[in-house]
This record gives structure tokens, sequence and C-alpha cells, in this order.
């Protein structure tokens, strides 16, 4: 008998039909002699509509309000799938983020699990029932509810399984894996049978949006081993795991990331600790920054130019502009941009990935804005419009059709 | 400087606009120097199209997982609620029942209150915050969620007001008071200024719904003054209070109640305990049974005819069908009847209520069917069709006009 966690995004569990449709494949999993706890995100758009109903009585409420409202959505969920595994014949039980122990730290809207107490969970177990969890929510110590960010429910499914030593851990989404590339838009993109926790980390960062980074982390953290699949058909997935177990390939996946805003400030004082201040003050509102780029101006005042989220964007500037004397267009702001990126663990050992990748980009006509790489990564920052050629280009030259 | 309980209806804070309207009036009263504790219920037709979709799925889904469902309602309109209060500056906190200390029985879907730790909320009152409590829910001693059955925010106000010694429990409402009739449809009723628990009580159980019945019960326990007023309008409201204060009425209130369905059962063995098993099996399931009828019949057989609420009727049958050997035709339910009563503290002292009250159908040639008393009530059964004739006529006769 194994233990098997599920997790089960909001599109999956949209309507009554596709609750349904949920409850089949987690009692036929159960029914097959498993334990089964399965966690569950709000339903379709109702964390969309609730955020909708707040603006509109406050365009700032407070975040800890908003997690007190937010939570609220998966609630209802974890409460009808039990209803339709009910309907089904099956014994179950739903529990809300903190009945199943998820103690988290106190950032209202963007918790971080600080520890599992599972004991309610492997009570539940204990008597056969199967546990419905609420995925993206917590409680922190002051007893209030939080909320994991956007995603959540990927890294609750993964910190289950990494407490309970699950034998599984599947992520059901309504695409079949993980692709070289989104098969919607690239001619040849193809299933991936297998992925590494670190190169699905750079997809998952880069905008393939199949699985939350927190959770791939974590998965990495504590080598739980992921299978991403699909909830409307039952084709075999992709199992993310550990490199050391897999051949590397040079190019595992080309992403393409729009939700990107390249902040250029010039002008900066060419003097020690300005990069340090400037990135100080983004940290201290908890905006990460990706790429950053530093050069010093002909006048030998400094330019430095960084990527953050378009959501970010707004606060970025305002908290430069708060924090130093500049002239009125020393900031500009771009959000018509976006990030194209290559994506593999063989890259690290095989030079000249790189100079294929600007080539294809070449020929292509696309001008690169600019340039970042790491072991397993190589990403560029080009003009939104030229985005979905770009990656067809860096796919056709990297992933040919077999 | 007061502590102040102030209780809001779903009907209350069913738009924006009513919510902004409701935080409105909990702010002026922070603002006038008070301690706040609002209680708010689910918005509008949450409740409703919540219980909508778990039927879609199971047609008798566990009242675990439906507590589960509808208590997810009073936490988005306490969040909201609270983000209401934000906007208008005033700092706030909004609480679930659990985390407001509400212990309750372990009965989904019925749960009674065992106890408030109210630690939390005094915490809260200290810090000036205005406290905003979901009502009509708890949590039992599995840590699960528990809900107090319909109407239950009134109870979970009033306990409140009890467990910390409020100066006002405000149930706010979409009607300005209690009434001598309902005003929609009977000529001269009229708003009372004050009325006692008990008078209250019967006019609550009657169907005058405008405060729950339970909470009654519990005001009058630990005496708390209860105002209902209106959300919508600033006029005075009716207080219910202790009687020992308050000049007697002969009668206060005339109410009419369709929810009635009575069931006769013929030919029952005329022997001792008859009665008692019978009711005993109605209790088991826990039906409430209300004016109950016994008579023997010329064979020597026992007939019994009692009322119960709609919803239990079809329930009341079976359970006498399975537990007596009875013939297809000896039991009878019939639902198109109302009762119609009157209601007065004055009544005990002041014989010849009864017959006024006979007369004034009489004359309308309304049939009476069944008959029920207590000190302060006087209830007939009659036709539903003669129920807004038999109302006005009876409110006539005892509170004409002034």
């Amino acid at each position: 008998m194994a233990l098997i966690v599920q997790k089960f995004g909001g599109s999956s569990v949209a309507n009554a039909e596709r609750v349904m449709n949920v409850a089949s494949i987690v009692t036929d999993t159960y029914r097959q002699g498993n334990d089964v706890i399965v966690v569950v995100s709000a339903q379709g758009d109702t964390t969309d509509d609730l955020i909708e109903k707040a603006f509109e009585l406050n365009s700032k409420p407070s975040k800890r309000e908003m997690d007190m409202l937010l939570t609220a959505g998966e609630q209802m969920s974890v409460a009808l799938l039990a209803m339709a595994i009910e309907k089904i014949g099956c014994p179950v039980v739903s529990l809300l983020g903190w009945q199943a122990g998820f103690n988290t730290t106190s950032t209202y809207g963007t918790a971080r699990i600080k520890s599992i107490k599972a004991d309610r969970m492997k009570a539940e177990l204990d008597k056969r029932n199967i546990v419905v969890v609420a995925g993206f929510q917590g409680i922190n110590k002051y007893d209030d509810l939080t909320t994991l960010g956007r995603g959540g429910s990927d890294t609750s499914a993964v910190a289950i399984a990494a407490a309970l030593h699950a034998d599984r851990c599947q992520i059901y989404t309504d695409v079949e894996g993980v692709y070289t590339a989104d098969p919607r838009k690239v001619e040849g993109a193809r299933k991936l049978p297998e992925i590494t926790y670190d190169e699905m980390l750079e997809l998952a960062t880069l905008g393939a949006q199949v699985l939350n980074t927190r959770s791939v982390e974590m998965a990495k953290k504590y080598n739980v081993e992921i299978e991403v699949l699909s909830s409307l058909n039952k084709a075999s997935g992709t199992i993310v795991k550990d490199g050391s177990k897999m051949e590397k390939m040079l190019v595992r996946g080309v992403a393409k990331d729009t939700d990107v805003a390249r902040i250029s400030v010039t002008g900066m004082p060419n003097t020690p600790g300005v990069a340090f201040r400037l990135f100080g003050k983004l940290a201290q509102r908890k905006i990460n920054v990706d790429i950053i780029l530093q050069s010093v101006g002909r006048d030998g005042t400094k330019d430095i130019t960084f990527t953050v989220s378009k959501a970010n964007a707004e606060d970025a500037v305002e908290a430069i502009r708060s924090s130093f004397d500049l002239d009125e267009d020393a900031i500009s702001c771009d959000t018509n941009i976006a990030k194209v990126s290559i994506v593999g663990a063989g890259m690290e050992s095989h030079p000249g990935t790189a100079s294929k990748m600007f080539e294809a980009l070449f020929e292509e006509d696309i001008n690169i804005d600019m340039i970042s790489t790491s072991e397993i990564k190589i990403s560029v920052l080009i003009d939104a419009n030229d985005a979905d050629r770009a990656v067809s280009a860096v796919h056709k030259a990297f992933l040919p059709e077999e």
C-alpha cells in the first residue's frame, strides 16, 4: 500500500462536472489500495472574483484581511470535493490548512511553510479516510490565516509528500506535462518524459507555468519525485526528479516570460555602495529583482538597469525615487519586453550554447537587450513583439523535430 | 466607554454598498469612544448558493462537510467588512468563530455554544481594534468547524455580549423592530418600544422572524438587553429585556406561522406508553413536536395528532411507520395549515383572553382545528388560506389602532 499525494488546481475543479471527475480519479487511486491525500485549490475564478469584491470596497486592503478572504476559496473547494467523494461512496474528510497542521511565517500573502504538524492527517489516514486538504493556506503564530502566494497549492502538496514520506506526489494540471516549449505556440514542441529539479526550477521561474517555483525547490530539498500530469486524460506525464539519475540534455526546453518590466536608472553617483543601497531598498519592499546590468556612463555617473515582475514595477520606481535625489527623467520603465530562455543541465559542460542561441536570434533579425546566464540557463531580454518568433527559432535550433 | 456588540444579518451586507453602510454604522459607534464587536452573517444569498452547489454534487452530503462549506460564507463577509472599515480608517481585525473562541457541541449543522474563550477578543479590544466576528460558527472538540443552524448569528452576538458583559447588544435587521403583527400585511400593526424575553420567545418561535429563538433564550439566561433595529435608517428599535421592569400588556403581538405540518395517527392501541414510544422515536431523530392532541376513538383505540415543522414532516411519518404496525391510511399529513398566536405577559392574570380570540375568529367564519395555550400565549391551528384574515381580525380585537 502506497501513500499518494495528488494535487488539483483551480481549473480542475472549476465546476460540478470537473469536481466529479477529480473525485473519480481520487477514488480510483484509493480503491487500488492506496492511502490518498488530495490537495485542492480554489475553484476556477473564485480567487479572482474575491479579489475583485475586495477592491470594490478598498483598493488597498490589508494583507491580513486579504488572506482571511482568499482562504475561504479553498475551504469551499475542499468541502465540495469531499461531498463528491462521499457521493461515490468512499470515506473522506476535508481539512483546512491549519487543521492539516500547516504552520507558516507571518508574511500575509506570501507566507512560507515553517513546519507541518501531521498528526491529524496521519490519524485520518489511519481511519482509512481519503484526506482532502486546502492548498495555498496555513496559520501563523498569531493563529491568523495566511496564504502561500499564487501557485502555493503545489507547495502544499510537495510539503505534505515530504512530511509524510509519500511514495508519489502527482500534480494534476490542464496540460499533460512539461514541454520543450509551449505546444500551443511552438511547432515541434514535445512532452518531456522527465526533467531535473534544477531544469524545472529554471523553467518555472522563467514562465513555463506548470509548477510553482517554491514547490520545486522544496521537492529538490526533500527529494520528492513529482509527476506532472493532466486531470483530463490518462496520458503519462512528466517526472521531475534528481538529476543524478538522468541523462543530461544540452537543452531541455525553451521558455518565454512576458511578466517582465525593465527599469533603467541613469545618472547615479559612481560611489561605492550605490547598488547596495538601491537593491536594499527594493529588498525591504520584498521586490524580487531578476536580471541586473550596471555600467558607468561617460560623465562618470552610474547607470543601473534591472528587471522585476510587472506587478512590482510601480513600487520599485517609487522606492528608488523616494530614496535617491534624481532628475525626473532619470528613471524609465519599459514593460513591452519579454524574456526568452533555454534551460538544460547539459549546458554547463558544453561551450558554444550561448552563441548558438544568439545566432538563431540574429538570423531572425531579433535584437537582444539584456543577457543573463546561469550554469543551466541562458536568458535574453527582447522586444515583446518578437517573443513568439524568438521561441520558435531557438526551439528549432536546439530541439529540431525528431 | 461602553462595550457594544452589533450584529448585522446577511441582507445588511448583501453588496458593496451595504457593506460600506454597515462599516459606517460601526465606525460611528467606535468614534463615539466605544469598544465595538461586530458579528456578521454571510452575504445575502451566499449560504443558499453554497447549498445549491453542494446539492449539485451530492443530494445528501454529510453535515460535517456542509458546515465546512457554509462557514466559508461568514469568513468572506468578515474579511470584506474589515476591509470596508480599514477604508474608513479605523483599526480593525476580523476573527472566525474558532478564533473568537466559540467552542460548540459536535452536532454539525445545529451545534450549541458550550463556552466562549474570549482572550483573543479581549486582546484585540485592548489594542483598540474594532473586532469583526464571523457569526453562526464555532469549533468542536475535534477541531472541526460547526455551525449553529440558521439564524445562529443572533446567538453568536448575544453569547459575546454575555461573555464580555457588553453594555448593549444591537441586532440590526431590515425591519425597524418588533411589531404587534407583520406591518406589510396587517393594517394598524405598530412597532413595540419594548418587549419581554418571554414574549419575544413566543413570538420568535411562532414565526415573527426578527430574532432567532436560541438567541433570546440565551439573552434571558444571561440577562442581556437586546436592541432590535434597522441598518437602513436611524429610527429607534425595540428593546428586548427582563419583564420585571416592564408594564405587562395583555397582548403584545399577533404572529402567524405557516411552517407547520399536522400529522394525525389513528388506531393506535390504547395502552400505556404509546405516546411515550411515539414521541420518543421523534426525539431520537431530533424532531421538535409543537402542539399535541390525543383522544380515544370510539373503538377504544387512540388517535394522536401533532404538529412539526414542514421540513421534519416526511421524517416524522417515516419514523412512526417504521415503529408501529399501522394500516396504510392510519397516518395522514396536512401541510396546508397555519398557526396564529397571540402573545402577552398580561394574559396569565386575565381570564377571557382565549374566548375573545375565538370570538374574533368565529366572526370571520374561520374554523379552528387545534388549540394550544401557555401562560403568555394562545395558538390556534387553522386553514392556511384563512391565516392572513385571522391575524387581522385578532389584531383588531386586541390591538385596535390608537
